[in-house]
């Protein structure tokens, strides 16, 4: 079998719609917030700020059908169900943990270029 | 003064916004595309298979503003704008570069998940 290219750049490549799920607002502060462990769906619900139930449920329902998240429903009474990044979650949760850090520490140049460019 | 201290979990914080520039679809494409060096705005278009006209400025600007591209008019005949990154821009996009190279790299564990989701 022919070895399977994939391209993010091609519009109609599998992988773009991947990257879209592992990216962009939700996707990012999801598998961030994962990589603290098992979390349950209130909790994540809590630690992504502003996220409605509906969006957090389909943003981990569309990232574990990609296999970057575990869902695990416990049968405790209250039922609870659990979420935990596999083993490829955990490293695209790390590459987008490091892009996070990176901008948040590279703020104060954010906001100098918007000042300038506001202000032309 | 005291340090700004900027968290993408909390919802009103301007890094968010920052993070919504860089990340997602369009803005991840432009970036990495911009990593091949300077670019015109009709040759970044079609290097962002899919991405339209309107979609493509908004995208630019956005990332203009937050001083990860520079924009340059060129005096030309006819006149023509040019696209690069600047250095914070570079450090983003080098990241979101070997984000998009680990995705496209496991796309089929992406496939191998999907398969055994959708025949549940």
């Amino acid at each position: 079998m022919d070895e399977l290219v994939f391209d993010v750049f091609a519009r109609n490549c599998t992988s773009r719609e991947t990257m879209e799920h592992a990216t962009g607002r939700w996707g990012t502060l999801a598998l961030v917030a994962l990589l603290d462990g098992t979390t349950r769906f209130n909790a994540l619900r809590r630690r992504v700020d502003g996220i409605s139930e509906k969006m957090l449920s389909q943003t981990l329902q569309a990232l574990e059908r990609d296999g970057l998240v575990l869902r695990e429903a416990r049968p405790t009474i209250p039922p609870h169900v659990e979420y935990s990044l596999t083993g490829l979650g955990t490293d695209v949760a790390k590459q987008l943990h490091t892009l996070v850090e990176l901008l948040e520490s590279r703020m104060p140049e954010v906001m100098t270029a918007r000042e300038a460019y506001d202000a032309r």
